[in-house]
Formats: C-alpha cells, structure tokens, sequence
C-alpha cells in the first residue's frame, strides 16, 4: 500500500513525497518506510526526532513535521490513524504459512492447535486446548499447560512454565472515540515477548502491543489473574502476586515486586528494586530504586503506615 | 407442569386457581402464565402492579397478593423459590435439538464445539476449542478467539470480537441460605445478549440473568479479567477497564467509564457519560450525568484529590 | 532416592542415619520417611515436634535437631530445599497408569480429555475441552463446563458445579530468590481436595498446595474471578464473591463471607461466621465469630463506618 492510497482510505490530503508503506509505529520506533502520528501536543517535540517516513497530523501540528517527512494532514487523528491500523492487521490465520515446526522430544497433544507457521523447540510439553497461533515461536522445555492460549507472532523462551487458562498475546485495550461517544478499534499489531525461565500463573492476561512488543524478562513470577496492559516491559525476575494490574506502557527495572490485588497507571517507569505492597495504587513514576510503598494515593510503606496510625485516632 | 404439581415441590400452600405454568420471574417481569415471589417486605408495592399468575408468599404477605392472583404461601419464600427454580432449568445440551447452522463464510475450527440448536451467522471466525451452546446465536462478522465459552441461549451480536478465555452466560452468583448456614442454588434460568459492536478483552466473566437477561448494549468495550454479574445493563459505548466488577442488577447508562479494578455494588442506576476513576467503590445510584468519581467510599474527583491532601496533612 | 543420593544434589552434609525417603513435608506433617527443613528460626520450636525423618538446617539450627532425627547442612535452606522439590515432582501426564475409569450415567465430550489414571464418578457432566489430570477423582452428579482445567492427583466430591474456565489444581505461587534476586521455583507437589456440594464460578483459580492439601470445605460458594492460593482451607458454607483473594496457607471457620474484592494474608485463621465487606484487607487473624469488618486496615464495619464521617469531615 503506497501512501496516496493510504491518503484516500483515512480521507487526508498528502504534503511530500509518496513511498510505499511498510506499517505504522511510535514516533519514536517508526522507520523511514512507516507511518508515524501527533495527536497529542505534549508529543510534538519527539516529531523532531522521528525517523517515520510519513506522520499523520492535524492543520495545527503540520508546521512540525520536519523536512523530508512526508504529512497526512486530516481533522481528527487518533481515529483516522485507528481507522487505518486496520489496513495493517494481519490475518488471524494464515493457511498459507508452513506447518508447524516441532522440536525433538517435544509431546503435543492430541487436542491442541498450534496454527501453521509456529515453531515449537525441542522437549516442550504442549498439553490438551492449548492453542499456539500463527508465527509464534516456543523456546526449549517449556510447558504450556490446558487451555492456555498464544496468539499470532509472540515468542516464549526457553524453560517457561504457562499455566492452565492464561492468555498470551490478546489485543490491547485500545481504541479511539468521537464527539458522539462512538469507539474505532486500534487494530494491535504488535506482539509479546516472554525471555527465558518466566512461570506465568492461570488465568492470567498479556495483552500484545498496539505497535512494537510487550516484553517480560527473564526470571518473571508472575501469578494467577494478573492483567499486563499493551507495550509494557517488565523487569528481570520481577515478582507480580494475584490479581496485580499494570495498565499499558509501563516499564518496570528489574526484581520489582507487585503485591496482590495492587496496581499502576499506564505510562510509568518504575525504578529497579521497588516493593509495591498489597494494593498499592501507583499513579506516578518511581526513581529512586529499592524503597518499599504502600497505599492509594502512593506513599513510603513507612510513612502509611504512621499515616493509618493517626487516621485511626480519629475515630476516637 | 401446572400449580398444583408445583405446591408439592415446595410444600406449598396453594390459594387460588390451578394453571399451566411456563416458568418464573421477578414480579415486574412476569407474565400471567409465570410464578413469582416476594420474600423481602420492601417489594411488596411492587405485587400490585405485576401481572404474575401465581406469587411464592409467606403468611405475613399473603393478604397483598392481588385479586385474581393465585397465592403458594410457605414458610421460607427465598429458599423455597430457589428449590423451585431448577425444576424450570433446561438441560445443559440437547441433542434432540437440530444440528447447529453455520452461516456462509463463516470459519469454524475443527476444535471448536458448536451444540445443537446454535445458529452461527456469516462470515465469523470461531476459533479452536470455542464452545458456543444449545439455540446460543452469533451474529455476522464476529470473532470468537480460542477457548471463548458461550452458554446456552445466549445471543451476541454483529461484529462482535471476544478474546480468549472468556465466559458468557456462566450461572449467576444466586443462592438462599437457611438458619443452618446451608445454600440452595437459585438455577440461573436467564441468558445473556450483548449487542452488535461489542469487544470483550480475555478471561472476562458475564453472568447469565436469575431470569430474563444480563445486557450488554451496542458498542460496549471490555477489558482483561472484568466481571458483570447478573442482571446488569451495561449502556452503549461504556468502557469497563480491566479487573473492574460489576455487581447484580446494575444499570449503567450509556457512555459511562470504570476505571481500572473499580467496582459497583448491586441493584444501583448509573448515570450516562458518569466516569469512575480507578479504584472506585460505588455504594449509590448515580443520577446526575457526566460528573467524574472517584475512592471508596465514593465522591467527586475533585473533592477525593482534595481530600487527600488534606489526609497527607495528618500524618506532619 | 536415599538420603544419601539428597545430599549430594542439595551439597549437604549429611549428619546421622540413611534411609530410604518417600518425600518432602512441613514439620507439623512431616512422617518418618519424610524430609522436613527449617528456614526461619521462628519455625524452630516447631523442630521439637516433628516426626520427620530429616531436616534440612543451616548450621545455626542444627543444634536444634532431635535424636533420631537426621540433619542435612546447607547454607541456604529455603533455596536447596526449592532445589530438592523438583525431585519429587511427579511427571505432568503418566501414560503407564490405567485408562480412565468412567462411572454410570456420566456424559463425556469426546473434545474433553481425561487424563490416564482418573476417575469420573457417576451421572457427571464433563463438557467440551476439560481437562481432567492424571489419579484426579471425581464424585459423582458434579458438573465441569467447558474448559475447566484439574491438574493431576485433585480430587471434586459430589453434586459440584465448576463454572467455564476456571482452574483447579495449577501450581501455587512458591520460589526462593538468592542474594541475586533470582528464583528458584519451589514444586507443588500437593493437590487441591474439593468437598460434596461445592459451586465454583468462571475463570477462578485455586492452587494446588506446596505440601500436602489445598482444601475448600463441603457446601462452599465461590464466584467469578477468584483467587486462593495454595495450601489455603476454606470452611463449610463460606462464600467468596468476585475478584476476591485468599492468600497462601489461610485458613477460614465455617460461614465465613469475603465480599468482592476482598482480600487477606497469607497464614491467616478467620474465625467461624465472620463477614467482609467488599474491598476489605484482612492482614491479621481474626478471633472472634460472627463480627463483621470492613476497610483496608480492617476494622470492624461500625467503626469504619464513623471513621469515614469522620474523614469526609476534613474537607469542609
């Protein structure tokens, strides 16, 4: 798909060159062949520095675009650029693709599906109702227990343990909506990335990225009915407890603890070494590593804890 | 079975005429070939308008059963409604049922189970190890990702996408209990419809209604790991972000917003455009539309931010 | 495997007699041809009491050890006694035990799986992509929906329902983490024992124990979206609303109410007849029966109820 026809689907008017278009990404990830997007002021300086080969923007934002970068210049942004991620979707299936690849000493079940195009490495155990979808990729010895399902183009490391019902792979939360309150699917076609040595609990959802990966390191415990949002990174051996949420785009360091039912806003960075106790609500980024927090609003477990101290004397 | 076959099931007292009954509802719903009861005083207003053919009383409230309106009077109303509900629940499949049909272009894998009576219309994809049940419809155009489980009678809509692992129509949360502390299963003989438009992230759960239906209206979008019980209304266009839960026989309005891991208690009204912040505890009806809440107990946004500067106070 | 053949995997010293050893226990279970370890020295008055036939101890517990008992001498007890549980895991599926036996009246879909050496009582309904694991028990008239999943060596009692999705049996959330802050999972070589009369929503989670018994009581009601973790007992009649979480090794009386969203500890015991309210964080034992607490600290729901007056008065 070439930009003019691009131009004509989301019902843009095209300023530079025209070039044929390999996908969409970040402003920040997009190469010279993708379409970036501004739809937000507070990221008109990152169009400085993007490499997208064409941004979609509105009148306002277009005398941002830099040099040499082609502009799609429309009204509303965040729902033309929803509209046209569907043009980018892959199938769901692909009858097209190879068989399957699987890796000596590996035990499928009988009643599993893995889709044409995946690959299996060697000495996994596949059990019965897991799915494994197009293009996905399953390191060495690792286990997928019953029902658990990856969708297409994901990739599982070596000596992961996947437990019975969890989900790996499913679309983000993502979605544009208009003056009249109407939704317009953001089409997620990005994936997930599971590093060596992760166990993931039942139940438990990894939504993929709306573009790029979310990505879970190496030693990640994660346990039952944890939700992950789209294009966040969780830290090596970070410790996420039962029912924890992480909304989209937040990036954990490494061996940060989330305690049950605890939870963060989207788009933080949380600092290595972070102790988040159960049901903490953490609504701005962490720097400083290795402090404990409790609470919602957020604050030092130490000082919540001297905080309910004093809350309870006012009953008195 | 007719009002008197129904009497001995529950030990019952039967004042009035005998009839053919076709099933049960809640007063307000019940047609005159139907049972209903009253088993809390603050319903008995509502025996005057219903148009029930028969009402499950206790003596206490037999004298506000309407004129023409047969009366079952009992002992323990709640418990004895309850034994009397699975006696109207269907059989979990029927194979006496016709094949299910499946509409042109539709993609059904090989893994999925379709019961009889299930009518799958055109062009939908339903993935492996999906189960829809007996005279459950899909409509054109929808998705149903791997391991999705419909139960029976249910009915989703056109275009519709639902994530992996995730349930409609799972029995409602309904028991009585006696002095003893033991429960008697109140059989969910209701369904689910969720209407055209509709996305449901993975390892959602939407109960199927006591009686009538749970609703899901148009355009609605659902997140990872959310619960709708019983008997809910959600309106068209609301969002409902992940581990949010929704309590019974709730009604939301259209374009309302719960935040992440907030939650509602049940029999409330929630108004339009009404945005819950994450976290939120509903306890009360929302009546004035378009106002942002937030914390537990409940209040406005700006008066929770408030107020919580006012607590980091104490602890100085 | 003898006690020597563990030494050598665990690099112990091996201090008193060699035997042959069946397995791995807590003091407070452990049997004579069993391995117990001490990993915190508030456990040692335990040591005392144990009729294990060796503990794994660190030089400073050694002392503690009692005649006739065995020691094992390691640095790092709670990471060599992780180590030493994968030895005495047992294979996920075991093609050498029986087929499954099935019982009079049962209806198995030919899309559900039962795994060699299962049993599946009389009259079950065992639907469409169900998982049944290796020596689980069924009992008879219980109902499991589609895509339930029982791991290995569980057993259901009778006249159960187990809703779609749900998870019975997966691993509990165990690991030891080094100075390196990286883990070392702990195997759950325990099960999950569920009582006569039990109903169980959609996509919860029970684990099975680290040692011995996950155990949820005769009569217990538990909803959607819940999580209890390993080694917990919930007692008769108790009831778990939606998105509800019992940490590891807490224990519950009879009747025992835990409200959506609620959540406690680990190690826990809740008295008899206790009530939570929604959303309550229950960190410490409780006592006495029949009370009802609300909040996160907990307290008891009057008090709450005049401490959140109390509160909203500080914004005026």
């Amino acid at each position: 798909m070439d930009l003019k026809e691009i131009a004509k689907i989301i019902d843009a008017e095209l300023i530079g060159e025209n070039f044929e278009v390999s996908g969409m990404n970040t402003l920040k990830d997009a190469s010279k062949s993708e379409i970036s997007f501004v739809s937000n002021s507070k990221y008109i300086k990152e169009i400085q520095d993007t490499h997208a080969g064409a941004i979609i923007v509105d009148k306002k934002s277009l005398e941002f675009v830099p040099q040499g970068c082609s502009a799609l210049v429309v009204d509303f942004v965040y729902w033309q650029m929803a509209t046209l991620t569907k043009y980018f979707a892959p199938t769901i299936e692909d009858e097209t693709l190879p068989h399957a690849k699987i890796g000596e000493g590996s035990k499928i079940s009988a009643k599993a599906e893995i889709a044409n195009g995946a690959i299996i490495g060697k000495n996994c155990t596949i059990m019965a109702h897991v799915y494994v979808g197009a293009n996905s990729v399953i390191g060495d010895n690792t286990i997928l227990y019953p029902s658990v399902v990856v969708y297409r183009d994901c990739k599982i490391g070596n000596n992961c343990v996947i437990h019975a019902n969890t989900t790996i792979g499913s679309d983000g939360f993502g979605f544009a909506t208009n003056k009249m309150g109407e939704h317009n699917k953001i089409y997620q076609n990005g994936n997930v990335v599971i590093e060596d040595d992760v166990e993931i609990g039942s139940s438990t959802t990894i939504d993929r990225a709306a573009f790029a990966t979310t990505l879970i390191k190496k030693g990640v415990r994660i346990d039952n009915l944890v939700q992950i949002g789209h294009n966040c990174i969780i830290g090596e051996y970070s410790v996420l407890v039962a029912q924890s949420g992480i909304s989209g785009s937040t990036t954990m360091g490494r061996n940060v603890v989330m305690g049950g039912q605890s939870a963060t806003a989207g788009h933080l960075t949380i600092a290595p070494f972070t102790t988040m106790a159960a049901r903490s609500g953490v609504t701005k980024s962490i720097k400083e590593s290795g402090v404990t927090f409790s609470g919602f609003p957020l604050m030092e477990h130490k000082l919540w804890l001297k905080l309910q101290a004093k809350i309870a004397k006012l009953i008195v």
